[in-house]
């Protein structure tokens, strides 16, 4: 039998992201499928009394030099939005929408999103900005954005926020193999050990 | 040429009791050298308005079953003493003591305390429990504990725990290459290549 993880996480997390890149060939490798599962990171950090660390001029600035090390190491290119972190509200009701209308769009608008704020570093503030990522992954810009006023989806993505808060997440990203919880993406030689018991 | 690594640390950080049990082999690994470099950790948290992760509860309760994943992972005892976190101004005071006075006999008596605090959980707020652990590393308890009220040994300690904090230090075990810091027992990985280059 196939196993499963499920992957919490956020489109301004840079952690999230570098994790995103690795999950094709980490699913190849273990044979795993995945269940995605957006969440609201700046509700979890508030529900869960946590924060944001750049946050911590200290943690802040080893953190970036730390996910860079492991950009190198993946061959992955990180930057980061001029104003980071960013609101990803919009962005994360898009995201959880097209799971629910069209989940066959779900991965290239993620894949989208990330590349143009981490890979490229786009001020996705501006919704020109947004538009013309979007275009150029070949969504219809306006279709897709509606999504973010849609009240069931933003009631979704309420509900999987408060999911990820009562199950224990607190960051992003976040693995889960059955009941066991992983959080960060220098975890995931364990989530593949878990997936391989 | 030699490398060289510091590393910095706090007796009461389980995480850098993991390190700390790896380090033999480490150095083995990558002929380099260390620099013990004892910090009080409550000082740096303060001072760079970091906390303990347990004082987050979601974060504390995924971080004691990730760090037992370590544990199980390099085959090393790992519990903790009644109290956690606790106080470890005197045992960090005799530590950097033994570095100034005694400094042959500075990785036996950190090998001793990180054994009794997280291989045996004993409970190091009792003198006497602190006094058996060192007699049974061959230490005189009296000598020993002396050392946490010598003036010179106190300034010690403050003095490397604000060299901590003005290089950027915010939480333990944290290692320096040259400039480089990495903060954590799971970046011993990039220490490693840092020393290779």
């Amino acid at each position: 039998m196939a196993r499963q993880l499920e992957f919490w996480f956020d489109l301004g997390s840079p952690a999230a992201y570098l994790a995103w890149k690795r999950l094709p060939k980490f699913l190849a490798r273990t044979g795993a499928t995945v269940v995605y599962k957006p969440m609201l990171l700046g509700g979890v950090f508030k529900a869960q009394g946590n924060v944001s660390p750049v946050t911590i001029p200290a943690k802040g600035k080893w953190l970036f030099g730390d996910l860079a090390r492991y950009a190198r190491r993946d061959g992955v290119p990180l930057g980061y939005p001029p104003e980071f972190p960013i609101n990803t509200l919009a962005l994360m009701r898009v995201a959880i929408g097209l799971l629910m209308r069209k989940p066959e769009r779900f991965v290239p608008y993620v894949d989208a999103m990330f590349d143009a704020l981490f890979g490229q570093a786009r001020d996705l503030r501006d919704e020109k900005v947004v538009a013309e990522a979007l275009s150029a992954a070949g969504f219809d810009p306006a279709e897709i954005m509606a999504l973010a006023a849609d009240p069931e989806v933003k009631q979704a993505l309420i509900r999987n926020t408060e999911e990820a808060v009562s199950r224990g997440v607190f960051g992003a990203p976040t693995f889960f193999v059955g009941d066991e919880m992983f959080w960060g993406q220098d975890r995931m030689d364990f989530v593949a050990e878990a997936l391989a018991v």
